[in-house]
């Protein structure tokens, strides 16, 4: 009499031909349950001739486990089975995803609070804001100089100040602010570190030819690195612009279609001239799109070598 | 012969009725152009039977004035009259609007930072973020205590739990931003504390009506206590609710008039019930108008009154 073995999450079976069940091993936990080749291996010691079930026993072998009994355990070890799966789905590309979320939106704080402390610190000090333009040092400026010293290197005597002369308890209430605000500076750059540490194990090949910031802007708007990897270069290109595409797309006499998307930012296209630009950017598409399939099966690092290609190809030198 | 005295922001000077100087006192500075009626005085008694000058000769003393050597005084001594005016137009009003505008817009990064740090948290521990609503006890419980406390307190198994075994240095890099946010309601107290004292001095019957955080707002859409106080009752009424009104005006069938604008988030209005919100919308707006009046002039501190003739026109109890 022929006898089958079949394994499913409750665990591994025999049944002989008429779909009785003859002996059987259950999974305690889910690693007995990715091992369960070891446990059919068991089973085949001890019944000797053991067939893999076939279509026409497999009918009775699965109305056998339609016994309510089963219920319980098929639901707990499938329940099992899910969360374990959601626990493992989180790699580096999510991680790499909420870092580069987290320092778009540290920046977004950082310029409404900076404007907010330029204006408020204007009421005190007028002068050096307009000095300065570039928030981070004008905050580190205010945060370690007193009025009088910036005033003095402004060579503005103190009487010429526009500004008013606050008390002490009203000056501190701005600097707090403008602390806070250093504090984010401080973050976001322990961020952009922390993005590269990432990106260096998830996708180095990458990450060396689009530079840390816009290899995780480009993996956090494509959704993953796979759908990065399925896409062609030309999306790649211009991944970030799809506004200019779409209103390109209605009114195609009108609206040019747009060069690039978020590679915009990258130094290549920067240091190109205007008319390079869009060959630039092709080009710049085209080794990223290799360089992300490199990344996402495990290949070699060659990003050194893309960069180099791609710079010599654009005549561009760092 | 008779002679004229005659001030502007250069001296104070006598001029016989032909028009020509025959003595004069300059100012040295803005404290001596202010105290004018001193250097006046000295010249009443020097040159006896001084007049006023009048129209007929003012004339020409206008145009002894008109001389270029005059030019650069009268250059320098306005702009230090400007300067100055500027410098102490900084008023409490400015700090106050200056104070709820960073308020406000701190409220608006904790909550763009909260809920990017929700959704990095939960690749690590979905669990906590689900049970606990409020941003802030979030924020407090997850940089207090281990993923492994927290989910002994909410009797989840560490084993599952739905939250990826993230190393540490994952984990700590999220812990950052709960850090971060975490001062940020810190800073938000310390504001908050700082606008009531501010308000104290500045508007002491108007905050104890309105309270706090609706007085700094009132005030900041306003654009001063001033502006405030030259607004009708109705208008303080629906201040804020501008978007509701125009829309009413436009088509006043379709949409009924707003009962109020940012005082909807008054206790007062929050515990009357719907029937009687606009009511209370009035009844409020009313003791705001008479506060704000009070305070802009100077009056007397009877903000606790008012608060409890509303309390009992309404017939609340707190």
């Amino acid at each position: 009499m022929a006898k089958f073995i079949f394994s499913n999450v409750i665990g591994s079976f025999v049944f002989d031909d008429k779909g009785e069940l003859v002996d059987g091993l259950l999974f305690k936990d889910l690693d007995q349950f990715r091992e369960k080749s070891k446990f059919e291996e068991k089973l085949k010691q001890k019944h000797h001739d053991l067939e893999t079930s076939k279509d026409n026993h497999l009918k009775s072998i699965l109305s056998f486990f339609k016994n309510k009994k089963y219920y319980p355990q098929f639901y707990n070890k499938n329940l099992k089975i899910t969360k374990n799966s959601i626990k493992e789905s989180v790699n580096n590309d999510l991680l790499i995803i909420q870092t580069i979320s987290g320092i778009e939106e540290i920046d977004k704080t950082i310029n409404l609070l900076s404007k907010r402390l330029r204006e408020w610190y204007s009421l005190y000090n007028p002068e050096i804001s307009k000095k300065v333009d570039d928030h981070e040092k004008f905050v580190s400026l205010i945060t370690r100089k007193s009025k009088k010293q910036l005033l003095k290197e402004l060579n503005v005597d103190e009487k010429d100040s526009l500004g008013a002369d606050l008390k002490e308890k009203d000056v501190s209430a701005i600097l707090l602010l403008a602390t806070q605000i250093n504090n984010f500076y401080k973050l976001k750059k322990h961020y952009e570190e922390y993005l590269k540490e990432l990106e260096k194990v998830a996708c180095p090949n990458f990450a060396t030819v689009a530079g840390p910031t816009i290899a995780g802007k480009l993996i956090n708007h494509a959704g993953s690195m796979r759908r990065l990897v399925e896409m062609p270069a030309s999306t790649i290109q211009i991944l970030g612009a799809e506004k200019a595409l779409f209103r390109h797309m209605r009114n195609k006499r009108r609206n040019l279609p747009p060069k690039f998307g978020l590679i915009h930012e990258h130094q290549l296209i920067q240091k190109s001239k205007d008319k390079m630009q869009g060959k630039a950017a092709r080009a710049l598409a085209d080794k990223l799109s290799i360089a992300i399939k490199i990344d996402y099966f495990k290949g070699k690092f060659i990003g050194d070598k893309l960069k180099k290609e791609l710079m010599e190809k654009l005549n561009i030198q760092y």
